[in-house]
């Protein structure tokens, strides 16, 4: 099974960037499932039902959330009916929505899995012990499994990818915005990035306006971020090969396309 | 201006893969300068006066620090006289050590430059206004400015790379332990890395091993940090060139080294 | 000289709390000067031109803030010229407004200083060498001095309190909502009190709806926090002597006004 | 029922403290138990079985902890068969030790619980649900219920005695080390403490030497806490009165004894 995941789109110049880049990336990778984090797709800041549908329109599979899941309130109109988007599953007991769902690719199924990290975050459930249990359920159903860790410190992540080495396909992380050179397949055989990246503006702080964010680190007065709509276009994420059979990851391979590195380019 | 940077290196495991690589990465690049973080060097924790002379003789040029600065006593001893070795030169007035160097190399000079995030992190002096305090006073020396910028959060490194640009030759990341993606030359010039990423076991959670991180997320309970002896090996940094002239930065390229991405493989 | 200090001064009820108790704590304690911290004055976060000139009317002399100084925009139409309002001093160098001020009593001067802690907070300039160039420059006008040093942790307030014993007169905390019961006068003759506690709702949490609060525990979702506009109130601070001629306190006694410890009762 | 509550008990000096008065508070107050928080009991950091032991022979009838449970490894030797020692409930599950306990006093039953909060602390289990779970549990056998929530902010410790308001009998807070001055029974009858304080002493930072934490404020260097063996001492914690049949607060009273505030002095 092929899989192509997208990192954090932010913004309309980031969903530009996806709907633009999409079709070549697909006729190239041919991925059965194509799943992207939407946390920031509304300005920046969470997701509404108007960009949900965009998103599947667009040809994406399933999408991915994170620690701005509920920033715009639009989302709790939708979520209970969006059967396509996931949030982190150890979110506390209650909070509206799913944690994974089971997507079917013909005769195959692919798990994908939603979970959040803790540290220098908000208090949510231990997502090791959460993940265990999901396995649990899932694993009856399916081999295939993509995990989406959305957290801060590369030591929770690489903790995560380690945990679960050899009981899922893959394991990439999102939230930092900003892509790692550690694609590996671990000695089990899970595949395993830190962060895919983010996908919008390129000249910017993590898609925000840059000098916004030099403000605010120079005054330390809260300033609101403002997401680009001009200028040059990132798109970040990697590609993914699973063992239909064993589930274990056969290539994983990153995917960071802008100007400097245009698609098709050396790095491809 | 060739500069080869090295990023931290974890234990002896860590400094046997330095060693044991950077013959072969000088032929390759053919760097004037040569540039370490060191603040993991000794098990994990700070550096000794040992480990500072073996770096020196190893064929290291500048050492850098971090966060782990002090972990070492030993450190107390030979800092005062050192005068190859930087830390974070927005550590507290009065603190021991100095923040910046500059190198000369024949008939050219290379400032490098130690800064200190403060997201997630200890409270220290604004790097942003110590990175201008310390520029007007090199700028007058030398155009080729190197700053190491050890930080969490991708925010902070991305919003001082920016800050920089056109001011520094180079700002390359350290903290993490894992290497980004983004090597690029920003508009005005100056090349840019979020991180460098590690130098040590690669079978490993930041160099440390992996069980026992494991179980501090799983038991939240307060554990050694243990750094594995044996294994196999990660080396992490990047290439930067640099115009002598103008300061600005011509090229920018990641390095990783690990079974998985061998030396001369694919990747060079 | 006798100081009546009130803590963080919570919305409209606050406000109201504090307009019908201060007339009956001037009468009782005779206070020359009256400080309020007024950083929650507007609706919980920050303050207003309308509120600012309110509080003098009221009749207060100066008024501190912390944290939420910039939540309300108003303040930066008016913070140039508000000479008797103080942001903290170690706010980043060209942030608008003052950090001490020096108020005239008739032949007396009292310096009022106040100062923002780094623990758990944003990323500013050191409190504690902030004070020493504020007292190096004060101390030429004055002895008497106070302090409102708004902060997380009860170590860094402690250690302000030690750092400064037999500097100031008095330095009191702020920021916690809570009033502690360990007010005292140091060794070397400084008035101390780890947090003055807030002046707002009686039942809520920190002045804020509890039930809001109580559900974003719960969910850890984002939620705006209100105010509550009706029922009991709380007013929190205390009551400082200082030796004119010495600037050293001679008196410092907790003030805490609600139903439960009506004015007047047995802790009066 | 009577119950008497000691704050964090710092080092030799926090024991000499409370084996010098407890003679003394117990004939005052006639409790029926007397609890005492032990974590920092062993110079600072964790307890040991021989303090364990010492404790109940001075007359402590349970011992709670908090964060530092885990410093001192002797805990590992014990704690399996200590049962007069409980630590937070909402420790993940698999670690040593029990969260709550049940003391029997005549034909009375006090059940004893321990919570951790999260906020700027470890990531542990949600602290409220614990809470409920553990009262589902020892409601069927008592309603006499005494909580020590171990937290930093005042903000989760006031959520926490509002959302077990009517539920429990009494909840005070401990962590910060200072008492607050805001002992109240809450509307449906649950008396409430933000902070008992610690028991150690008293010309120091949180119990340990003032100089040291104040070097660490001023070089952000790690230095070694260190206890002071002699000096001037402090006591802090509370007195609470329950009704056996409702579970009700009765009465809650805020108990500090130092040279400032002699027992039996005005403040008695
Ligand atoms: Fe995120
Ligand atoms: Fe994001
Ligand atoms: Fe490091
Ligand atoms: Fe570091
Ligand atoms: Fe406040
Ligand atoms: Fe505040
Ligand atoms: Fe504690
Ligand atoms: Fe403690």
């Amino acid at each position: 099974m092929k899989v192509l995941f997208i990192g954090d789109v932010v913004g309309s110049i980031g969903r530009q960037m996806l709907q633009d880049t999409l079709p070549q990336l697909k006729k190239h990778y041919r991925p059965q499932v194509t799943i992207v984090n939407g946390e920031n797709a509304a300005g920046g800041r969470g997701i509404t039902e108007k960009i949900y549908k965009e998103f599947l329109q667009t040809g994406v599979d399933v999408i991915t959330m994170g620690n701005h899941t509920w920033d715009n309130r639009d989302i709790f109109e939708f979520i209970g009916t969006a059967n396509k988007m996931i949030r982190p599953a150890n979110f506390p007991e209650g909070t509206p929505g799913i944690g994974f769902t089971i997507i079917k690719v013909n005769q195959l199924k692919l798990a994908v899995v939603n979970l959040h990290g803790r540290v220098f975050m908000n208090s949510l459930d231990d997502p090791f012990r959460k993940a265990d249990e999901i396995l649990e359920q899932v694993r009856k159903e399916t081999n295939c499994i993509f995990v989406d860790f959305h957290a801060e410190t590369t030591s929770e992540k690489q903790a995560m990818g380690w945990y679960l080495d050899g009981r899922v396909s893959a394991m990439v992380g999102t939230h930092t915005h900003v892509q790692t050179n550690d694609a590996r397949i671990l000695p089990e055989g899970t595949g395993y990035l830190t962060d895919a990246g983010m996908t919008g503006a390129y000249d910017s702080i993590l898609g925000v306006e840059k000098e916004i964010i030099i403000q605010k680190f120079l005054t330390q007065m809260p300033i609101r971020h403002e997401v680009p709509e001009k200028g040059r276009k990132l798109l970040s994420g990697c590609y993914i090969e699973i063992n239909d059979q064993t589930g274990k990851c056969v290539k994983i391979e990153n995917i960071v396309i802008n100007e400097d590195r245009p698609f098709g380019g050396e790095f491809y």
